[in-house]
């Protein structure tokens, strides 16, 4: 028997953080859900932090995840933005985290290379790659259809869409 | 009729997380407690931010701070170091705004002005200044004094014991 595994990946930023469920089958994937949680720019850093947990945790209520990936944060030359996006992925992390979920962390070359083949790929390629593995998927924004390769990513590791992806990068 | 307002200080940190409660009434501040939450490096990181998530509330629930002081990270030049301590910063900025606490933060000057009296201030005058304020205060650790520093910085920036400090950075 082959048993479904719901998966959530995140890519977590302070003002928006991008989130895609999929669901994992065997060798095939499913379009779940995806979106995107913002906080507000003119509150304080601490409300901000809470509107991004609680908006993420309202989502892992909504769609039960079994497991969640994260990106492995790109760490940028300017180190006030690095606090910053740390800080955000500080609570996407503590989020599915505090719900029992296993929380992966892939480094973004992964997450291209998984998706696209390479490990050098372009945002746009990222994103035609993943219409094309999952066709019925949509995505409001840049973030939520980064979450999604995220999310593949993880798919990919767990071997559930290696076939899949081989036959894809090749052809 | 003058209210007691207590504070919790927090000084974040991935590996050990300090904090310090006090009470600050009129020109008088009360030590409470103080401890510091540490996680354990063997485990991942969504883990770690877990334990110190968990831990910060638990300090919360026991003792029902009013409000919350955290020392604005320096920002290292390590982008690793700094991403890291962003991460554990994020989860103790959250876990009292999750409780409905105001949380204030300061810069290191700011805390090395407020309790020697100078901006640089080295961190032993720092521990010294903390224990002749509050002659009854104890920590177990570095963390857990900075903390504290951190939680008389609000209490004097909230005008408490503007007058006590002044004085003694005077004297």
């Amino acid at each position: 028997m082959t048993t479904v595994t719901r998966i959530i990946g995140i890519d977590p930023g302070l003002r928006r953080t991008g989130w895609g469920v999929i669901d994992s089958l065997g060798n095939s994937v499913r379009f779940v859900a995806s979106g995107s949680v913002t906080s507000d720019g003119d509150m304080d850093l601490a409300s901000r932090l809470v509107q991004i947990h609680d908006g993420l945790d309202a989502v892992l209520h909504q769609y039960q995840p079994d497991e969640a990936a994260i990106e492995q944060t790109f760490v940028n030359k300017d180190a006030g933005a690095t606090l910053k996006l740390g800080q955000a992925r500080g609570v996407a992390l503590l989020a599915p985290a505090r719900r029992g979920l296993p929380v992966a962390e892939y480094a973004p070359n992964a997450v291209k290379k998984a998706i696209v083949g390479a490990g050098h790929a372009e945002k746009g390629q990222i994103r035609v790659m993943v219409k094309v593995l999952m066709p019925k998927a949509t995505f409001e924004s840049d973030d939520a259809a980064d979450a999604l390769a995220i999310a593949l990513t993880h798919a990919h590791h767990r071997g559930s869409v290696v076939g899949r992806l081989a036959k894809l990068a090749a052809g």
